[in-house]
């Protein structure tokens, strides 16, 4: 009996039209039946935002020849649960998000569209990877990461991922020979610091650019993804969605209220 | 010596006219000097998103009577990071967001601009509280939970928080004398489900609002918020934003890749 190929579910927070999409979608049409709702627009920076005092519109696309495909006019999380409740006959196998134009290590993963959809998908059982490549170019060289992303994306469809784990997978701008390899980590402690670019506009009132650059709290440590990604390894952080501080249950208890 | 007074951030995700915020303000005038930065419309939803590709506003208000206020055009973590970087003369003692109109137990956390706006605070280091009144009602009472609040506040000052964790917490619909105490507990195993409503524009073509209910799948299990609520307590959820799943990381380095 032949068997079953998976159902892929493919997203981004770059746009539907964006280079890093279209490599993804290239990726997954070599290991199963494709489906892609993506952003209609740029939705950078827009972390877990779900559209709840507005409507949402979709349509339509036939740039990929794949067996689906939308672009919906809301975010990347929007784009997974209209995937999921509207337009998929059965839940996906896999859902992948990105490659996304720029790195999401650290604290980035919890502003990252591309992260929250891949989160998403593991909030509804999927297991999901989230791809980045560090290069913000929009001429960035997608191939060596295409062999990266399929690599980790058959071991997932192997090995399938731990209930309410999904994987951040970052990765180098490098040529494929200069990679020195995979490796798992955690996410370096890091923050945006000096955040705040003052302008001023041409009637002469204030505005605003959000910019800054990351602080390293975990420099030279082996064991997190900053230092995965300058040491040319590709990162991968396995992803968890329950918030709970678990260790803290037992010493808040004892405040007592 | 006189002891210098705890330095407050009150933000929210119900924009700055919110009656929770109202009730918020007026619990943190009592216990220290306060600062108002939140958005100067309602930004529901808006998760753990930033505006990066886009500019921001800010303007003074004197809706409160504090030491500065402000409205913010964009989301709830922006407010955080304008109020540290650019407004505040010192980094706050204390960063607190809602309250919220409407629940935030459960997976709710991660959608909820409220918590990302406390969890935000989290991360620069400050100790930061997210409060939510069960009762989306415009004319909700607050009275009660300016009571709760206080108390959980006045604790936290106390005592600090574990570096990394912020509060989530929920309070019941419910008159003071009602509720039966405050529970520390953890996130529910959650999910929502069924969750797009689809309707015809005038002009006949389809349009789509998020919706669907919770489905709970720690049902009964008492060391849940949702079982918390539903039992007349308060629930407080110690939160992380340290979202690397440790456990995970020795099993998927076995995968050899």
């Amino acid at each position: 009996m032949k068997k079953q190929k998976p159902l892929i579910l493919v997203t981004n927070d770059d746009g539907i039209t964006a280079p890093g999409i279209k490599a993804l979608v290239e990726v997954m049409k070599t290991l199963g039946d494709v489906v892609v709702v993506a952003p209609d627009k740029a939705q950078s920076g827009m972390g877990h935002a779900i559209t709840i005092n507005n409507t949402l519109r979709i349509n339509k696309t036939k740039i990929y020849g794949v067996m689906q495909e939308y672009s919906c006019s809301g975010t990347p999380v929007d784009c997974v649960k209209f995937a999921i409740s509207k337009i998929m006959h059965r839940k996906p196998d896999l859902c992948v998000s990105g490659i996304n134009h720029g790195a999401n290590m650290s604290i980035n993963v919890i502003y990252s569209g591309t992260m929250s959809a891949a989160v998403e998908g593991g909030i509804e059982s999927i297991p999901s990877i989230g791809f980045s490549l560090c290069d913000f170019a929009i001429d960035a060289d997608f191939e060596p990461s295409k062999k990266i992303v399929k690599t980790i994306t058959q071991k997932v469809l192997e090995n399938g991922l731990p209930l309410g784990v999904c994987l951040n997978v970052n990765i180098p701008k490098l040529k494929y020979e200069l990679i020195k390899g995979i490796k798992i980590c955690r996410q370096a402690r890091a923050n945006w610091v000096e955040e705040i670019d003052e302008r001023t506009d041409p009637s002469g009132h204030p505005y605003y650019w959000l910019t800054g650059k990351l602080e390293n709290y975990d420099e030279g440590k082996k064991d997190t993804d900053i230092w995965a990604l300058k040491n040319n390894y590709v990162s991968v952080v396995p992803t968890q969605f329950d918030l709970t501080a678990h260790d803290a249950i037992e010493g808040i208890t004892k405040w007592k209220m």
